[in-house]
């Protein structure tokens, strides 16, 4: 029989001490959210084809793994030729399940409605380091709050959150990085981009942190923008120092382009946050901030973290997207943690003694213990057990010692071997 | 655009209702079997379709959601005709996972490995009340521990596990039936079967519950079967009253047909398992108990409650099953509760009181608070989030009627509202 031991490609087996970490960790996010009066819900794995191929993917509709359609169903779509063998795919991210879920229970639902997810995505991407095929994403979102109140929420919350889990490793600087589209479009406006330039235009200054402004620059001209509105553009970019507030970057840009509440907005966010967090912990308004996906509306943020080249989550208003799905405008705001790469860094910094700290008992029985003996062990195991220590009774091994080193492995450190008369 | 607001077919969207008891109950199994040293581990939501379709799933195999392949390798595939169109599948149990994800770690595990895995499985049934096409599984096993200190474990820890989940709802009645394959072969063999009849004769056995003992004889005596041994067969299972001991049920088989260490081995896992078992639980021999699955080798069990005619969890020894997938024997036990109808009998006892009792607060903002005052609210609900209390931070509703109704059904009992000036 053909047996394949690996798992499937770019997926992976969790080993016990992965499990224990990743399980401490969703804990933490949990209970954090929790308090923050998110409520959890959980969709199905797979989606309708239809809705999955919806355009509102992105890139990652190219991704999709598709499942087969099933008897007599197949059989048709064999015969009637290519094209239509899938009837539904793996859900490649969190949001296009949620839109579906809130246009589907919206009426039993809070409003507005609060959502947690976590749950793994799949995605049919060239498998490289650090990234996988089958992953687990942790979203919170915001449904009908078309006030910031929201975003003030999904941010402190999520920053609260990192704020825990860092802590653990002792790592408490992060940086909150905040935007608003409505800001970028002011600004492309101003310089005078036209509106149809605006995701072109974007996607140039989105390479910021890799290619620099005269990178852009030379992108922009490469692209055929006016060199004029290309400069006038870059210039707005170029003047700001670090920490340049919303207030200041936004100051040359007519109201006809930017309404004066976007930044009241901004700045409020900004102004409610920054109490909220933790030393160490910054938020400020970062003008190049893009995020790649075009559904965004409003503010966008991101948090990065020194000496990693990725960003640890990142989100933004999408009032539009719900609306296009389920055809009811619905606004919306999210926050969603890139839970593998905090595992990542987690594990960078993880120490010896991080391991699972209680006396874990193991009781090793020789094969000449009495029933009498083994009822006892039985029951003294249960004592400990009520009073919270984990326990484990197995067989002894002739090879004792490599028993007991792969047990220590896993956290045991007390050992009881019990020998029969 | 077609879009589609209902869930794939036969899967469920979990409300947050739904979510908060589902991930209450999963917190206790975790707990619970990890006092017990249970490790949980997981793997892929999708296998190779080899491994699924190598004739250890039985019936399961012909439920299989086939996924696709993609790119250069569905067109190759298309392009030579049918069959093989599909490189995975989603798994539709825990055990052909688990019996790869041993193969492959083997050598990094502790010798016997308990292992612990939670998950969904997916089986393309037809749906009908109760039972779903994407539905959680939890399962133990205990990989390379020949002796029945591994029945002793799986049992008592799921007793345990059950007893603490049913004490929720008032519930401490249910009971676990406990059998031996090697005692079903004896019995059989003593009436004058032969070895390849077993299998057959165990099917019809099974149905003792709905055909009653007549309704066997009449079904083995139509398949062909010498009446002279469905005579002696069924004498054996005649004269048993409620309550047989092992050892009385097996007097009469002879040791040829039955090791006497296998009554032995059995009469042990009662003698250990009972004084662990709280008030209203009782573990009894039932020699009438067959299990479907034809991968089973030793003791067997299920537990059964009252009043509901599905078994809540069910298992056994498996000694053969991992040396078919990896080429390598390993002993194995194991138990799989069945969560969804866990969670259809806690549903089925709810009370209104168990809901959420904490005083979870809501803070509803009238447009025209001032930043002011909402950075002392955001402070205000830090310290009471920082206390353990859940607290949401929302605008206020035209319909504030309408939105307090619907936070006070997902556990809200604060409404503080907040007035601008």
């Amino acid at each position: 029989m053909k047996f394949v031991k690996t798992p499937v490609k770019g997926m992976c087996d969790m080993l016990p001490a992965d499990m224990r970490l990743r399980e401490q960790i969703l804990g933490m996010i949990k209970e954090t959210y929790a308090r923050y009066g998110f409520m959890q819900i959980e969709t199905p794995a797979m989606e309708h084809i239809e809705n999955l191929t919806s355009r509102q993917g992105g890139d990652n509709e190219k991704l999709i793994f598709q499942v087969m359609k099933r008897g007599a169903e197949l059989k048709r779509a064999m015969e009637a030729g290519k094209g239509e063998l899938a009837d539904s795919g793996l859900r490649y991210d969190l949001t296009v399940p949620l839109a579906r879920y809130y246009a589907n229970h919206k009426e039993q639902l809070p409003a507005p409605f609060k959502a947690f997810q976590t749950g793994n995505v799949w995605r049919a991407d060239n498998p490289q380091k650090g990234r996988f095929r089958q992953f687990t994403q942790c979203d919170i979102d915001i449904l009908g709050d078309e006030t910031n109140l929201a975003e003030i929420e999904l941010v402190t919350a999520t920053a609260d959150m990192l704020q825990k889990i860092f802590a653990q490793v002792h790592i408490s600087d992060f940086t909150i990085h905040i935007n608003d589209r409505q800001i970028l479009r002011g600004a492309a406006l101003q310089a005078g981009f036209s509106e149809e330039d605006i995701a072109a235009v974007l996607i140039s200054l989105d390479k910021f942190d890799k290619i620099g402004l005269e990178g852009i620059r030379g992108e922009l001209l490469e692209n055929g923008y006016a060199r004029e509105a290309v400069d006038q553009y870059l210039a707005l970019y170029g003047q700001l120092s670090q920490g340049v507030s919303c207030r200041e970057f936004c100051k040359d840009i007519d109201s006809a382009y930017l309404a004066p509440s976007v930044v009241e907005g901004l700045e409020e966010i900004v102004a409610c946050v920054t109490p909220m967090l933790g030393e160490g912990v910054k938020i400020c308004f970062d003008p190049t901030l893009v995020r790649g996906m075009g559904y965004y509306t409003g503010p966008i943020f991101e948090i990065s973290m020194d000496g990693y080249g990725f960003s640890i989550a990142g989100g933004g208003r999408y009032d539009k997207m719900i609306g296009k799905f389920s055809g009811q405008e619905v606004c919306a705001s999210g926050f969603s943690i890139g839970f593998e790469r905090i595992i990542t860094i987690l594990k960078d910094h993880q120490q010896e003694s991080s391991k699972v700290g209680a006396p874990n008992v193991a009781f090793l029985l020789d094969k000449r213990v009495s029933l009498e003996k083994k009822q006892e062990i039985f029951l003294a195991a249960r004592k400990l057990r009520e009073a919270g220590t984990t326990v484990t009774i197995q067989p002894m091994r002739k090879n004792v010692k490599r028993q007991v080193e792969l047990l220590e492995a896993e956290g045991f450190c007390d050992f009881q071997k019990i020998y029969g008369d």
